[in-house]
């Protein structure tokens, strides 16, 4: 991720120390892991002293669940959004992968943590977050079930169909990297055939 | 992974006590993730004394490198197995997939170490298993760039084709669970037909 795309992250957490902890976070998490991570490191990164931390957030793992929680909020508006942009099942799959595609390309180092340190949220925070992957997995799986009831989707399993459409956003947050040639909305084009493809779309 | 399962794991290495410990290793990796590990958890993890560990290997991450040395060629081996399957590309397609989901979703935490951890290895470790992926991939790549010539494929991009593919295996290690009803060959059939689709298979 460059300096640039960084200061785009969470523009709206306020006040900035907290958002400059988060980013650190981020950097340090996606980096060494979670639990090799230490408050020391992420306070350091941040430029502040190691006690500053906990004036912002509860613990270590406070600041990996609002980490979490605003990547699967900023998520579940996002494919949303994509999905009313849509007049049909069709259309509304277009913008659905593209836009999930793009994301998970352009923000790789912010998905990689939220997807691979989700079990380190301890079992009330990570309902929290399981309940908004229900929901960003329950657009998928209605979108497609609408498409199948208006004929226009051909599919034998709704579910796996769902998930292996998110698998093809999801990881690209594991592959995609600085070096890559496709650029986020290539891929996201790219994709969005492939994607329709599957699901038999007519 | 149940005991039965991983029993199953590694069997042709030698000696036993070298086993346990990559056995061992798997377990914390998948647990608490490379960094956060130590030789003391591994160790006491196969029932043996901390310094037995640097009788089998040269440290922790020369485990990690057998772990996900092993692995890639284990993988390199059955992608090339089931390819030979097939009579055509078609046919070689159908092997491919269902194998390769079928293995990631069976040892979802093997797959998840190698795949997850692999940045945690140095350099030179790196490099040797970045050539098994290498030829992994090229061996997606060719079988659908053959089904083109063929004409029993028809795809705009083969090397985006072959991540798409690729995707739908790797990613089910994340989701994967033991809680999950859908069994491994269930799953494997299932892409099979999904992954033809994106492939405009004929």
């Amino acid at each position: 991720m460059t300096a640039a795309a960084h200061a785009d992250l969470w523009p709206d957490v306020r006040p900035d120390a907290a958002r400059r902890l988060m980013l650190s976070g981020l950097r340090s998490f996606a980096e060494r892991g979670f639990h090799a991570t230490t408050t020391r490191d992420i306070a350091t990164g941040a430029g502040m002293s190691p006690a500053a931390l906990y004036v912002y957030f509860p613990s270590k793992v406070g600041l990996l669940f609002a980490i979490s929680h605003s990547g699967h909020e900023h998520t579940l508006a996002m494919v949303t959004a994509a999905i009313a942009k849509g007049a049909d099942p069709v259309a509304g799959m277009r913008h659905l992968v593209a836009d999930f595609v793009a994301w998970h390309a352009e923000w790789h180092t912010v998905a990689r943590v939220v997807q691979y340190e989700l079990h380190a949220l301890p079992e009330r925070e990570f309902a929290v977050v399981a309940e908004l992957r229900h929901r960003i997995e329950r657009q998928f799986r209605d979108l497609i079930a609408d498409g199948v009831a208006a004929g226009v989707f051909d599919v034998p399993d709704v579910r796996t169909a769902a998930r292996a459409v998110l698998s093809l956003g999801i990881d690209v947050a594991r592959w995609y990297g600085p070096t890559t040639r496709t650029t986020p909305a290539e891929l996201g084009a790219q994709y969005t055939d492939l994607a329709l493809r599957m699901l038999g779309a007519s």
